[in-house]
């Protein structure tokens, strides 16, 4: 980027850092904001810093939150019986997404990885079994990725929860709703046929 | 996005107004801006200042410069009887990056688009004209895509450019590095056969 002035180098470099974008994709970015009109730029890094400003984890969920609680924990229409366990706020932002849950979430910082050292107390697991010893949960439902990680970390809170009389489930694996049986893979399948769920006249 | 903080929701927006950037994307540039230690969101909101603030056009090529005369045009090694006209200054850094070139830029604001109603005067052929008539520049190498676009706009500039005494030349098309001939497209393969070199005793 020789004859390239420093600070849209700067920029170019900066934004080279986020996930995703590499030099090329940010030369293209960089250029498109300094070629906008009024005030783009300026909007753009007022919203970055207001987000560090503004933004903090909720005290009880772990969540997204500009208060010590979040929206959802602070709202009294949802149900405090069920807790459901996720890995990011990406995920839990996924849940809310469907519509088709409306209880409280627990929000680990990712999963247990021990080839990274990455063990049960880095992404908060203990913070569950205290919660569901402090309030009113009557069921957790562990919504991990169906990875090996994932596994491996539901089947990790599950032993934590076991002595407690807390009922524990885990987000259902399948067929993708739209899955021809023919192309699925063998892992999916066997779990589908195995994870098979009674139709009939109780319906 | 129900239950996000709003300024994670604005900086969401202001992602999603970059080229290529969805909101599904945005979603996970702002959770890893906010889920960055350190200064990072300060550092690029600085940069995106930064770039408005320091960054101008050079007023001799329109290319990118942080004073009024930007490091290319003010080198005083590089040839200044050539002059590349492109189409960007995207394409600008691409031709930098070759280092097969060391002479003089001049930075169209695009192509001409009738149907968009881009005329010659919008993009700016005549200073390229009027550099001709004030410098010393010997040739005019139209180095525009290789696209309708850019070659009616690469006609339109000879047409301009014909009064005066100015060798013009055009960027060379044929098959790209590594093209296998069996595989070119019939525009291409026709092109580099009409545009053959000669090779032999005088190479």
């Amino acid at each position: 980027m020789r004859g390239w002035p420093p600070a849209l180098r700067r920029l170019i470099a900066e934004l080279s850092r986020l996930p995703g974008i590499g030099e090329k994709t940010a030369s293209r970015l960089a250029l498109f904001i300094f070629d906008q009109e009024g005030s783009f730029a300026e909007n753009l890094a007022a919203a970055l810093l207001a987000v560090k400003d503004e933004v903090r984890r909720c005290t009880r969920c772990q969540g997204l939150s500009e208060g010590p609680l979040c929206e959802i924990c602070s709202d009294p229409t949802r149900d405090t019986h069920l807790l459901c366990v996720v890995q990011s706020v990406a995920d839990q932002l996924a849940i809310e997404r469907t519509g088709a849950f409306h209880a409280q979430y627990h929000v680990l910082k990712g999963l247990i990885r021990p080839l990274d050292g990455i063990g049960p107390e880095d992404i908060g697991l203990s913070s569950v079994v205290e919660r569901v010893a402090s309030e009113e949960i009557q069921e957790v439902l562990i919504a991990t990725s169906a990875s090996v990680e994932g596994e491996a970390t539901a089947m990790y809170l599950r032993r934590l929860l076991e002595p407690t009389s807390v009922v524990i489930s885990r987000i259902a694996r399948g067929l993708p709703l739209g899955g021809e049986v023919e192309f699925a893979d063998r892992a999916t399948l066997g779990r589908a046929l195995q994870s098979r769920e009674r139709i009939g006249s109780d319906d």
